[in-house]
């Protein structure tokens, strides 16, 4: 697939390497080419030669499928520089969680209980097939969920369209997870940006990010 | 112990159960007896006559820990109820999640974020040393983990007074849980409590309420 990855942090480059390793055409969206060249990006791409970097829009135009690995802060600017029509139709992979830092650590969500950042998303373009996932676990597993404990633990996918959620599904088999959580429609997306104040002070009491959650049944 | 536990409903009967099972001197605390008696609880107190009833004052006036098993809503009047001298200087384990059904399925949360139950209550209540724990599971896998997986998944404490978790916490250990995760403060009960949207939509999703997470790290 030609994937685009919004977002050049730890998230977005994780995703984009792993995505690139599997085979996919994948770039990397920024909002200012030349200002992350410049900087400490430089050095990761040094060493993933495949993975293109270009604008929000020029990445996205391109893509089949676009992965919103923004802050939560910034997602909608940056979907909203993407542009609607370079969304339209496709799916559209929110990995972000609304956290406000504001007030330091551990931060709040800007959104939560009767809605989520996902919904927002969702409702701001609705032409794209939003499916939120990986977002309730730490950059490297979400991409290398087998480093942890051979990949016994869950990941969870929300999302109003069920073929979107398929093709994210099999995404995420292919990076190795095993157990994938199909919760329901996009509203469940609720459920797992709440989940960020457990895993934000599990990771304040585990001293490692190095851990998720599994679902036992 | 004498454990008072506040609350007749399903996770009152468990826990009330399974302690006096464990040998505690156990008292269900109910607004009125009178009513609780001529009621449904009637058939599970004939099958547990070791287990008293009295008013939410007597039980918590006699008890050394004290354990919220009321519904969210009906917490702060419970143990207003049962009065701020019965609760002073003792454990007072909240298992209680702040739900609201007035919207129907799924409920969403009277409070989160920046707040929880659980610090309302110690607001309300200073002298208690309140203890967040168990919130995170169904009734009979609080008391009975072992059912599920043998015991494999995770249970979590949070509270100001570390004497008072590690009696929470060998409580729980003598149920049969194997991994209790002290989080820290009380603050970190907005964590567990806002795990609930994530749980009933499990619920909903696995068609049955044994289940359980796990922290796999």
């Amino acid at each position: 697939m030609r994937i685009a990855v919004l977002g050049t942090g730890s998230v977005g480059q994780a995703v984009a390497a792993r995505a690139a390793e599997l085979g996919h055409q994948v770039t990397i969206g920024t909002r200012d080419v030349a200002a992350t060249r410049a900087g400490a990006y430089a050095a990761w791409a040094a060493e993933h030669p495949g993975v293109g970097l270009a604008t929000l829009t020029a990445a996205a135009a391109d893509a089949e499928l676009v992965v919103n690995a923004t802050s939560g802060s910034g997602s909608l600017p940056a979907l909203t520089a993407a542009g609607a029509a370079n969304l339209a139709g496709k799916v559209l992979l929110d990995i972000a969680n609304p956290l406000d830092f504001g007030a330091g650590f551990p931060p709040t969500l800007t959104v939560h209980n009767t809605d989520s950042l996902a919904e927002r998303i969702q409702r701001e373009f609705p032409q794209a097939k939003v499916v939120k996932s990986l977002n309730t676990m730490t950059a490297e597993l979400m991409v290398h969920p087998r480093r942890l404990a051979d990949g016994a633990h869950s990941v969870f996918v929300s999302g109003d369209d069920d073929e979107a959620k398929r093709i994210v599904t099999g995404l995420l088999v292919s990076f190795g997870h095993t157990d994938v959580i199909d919760l329901g429609d996009l509203s469940t997306a609720r459920g797992t940006e709440m989940m960020l104040p457990l895993w934000l002070r599990l990771y304040g009491r585990l001293d490692t990010a190095d851990f998720n959650i599994k679902v036992v049944r």
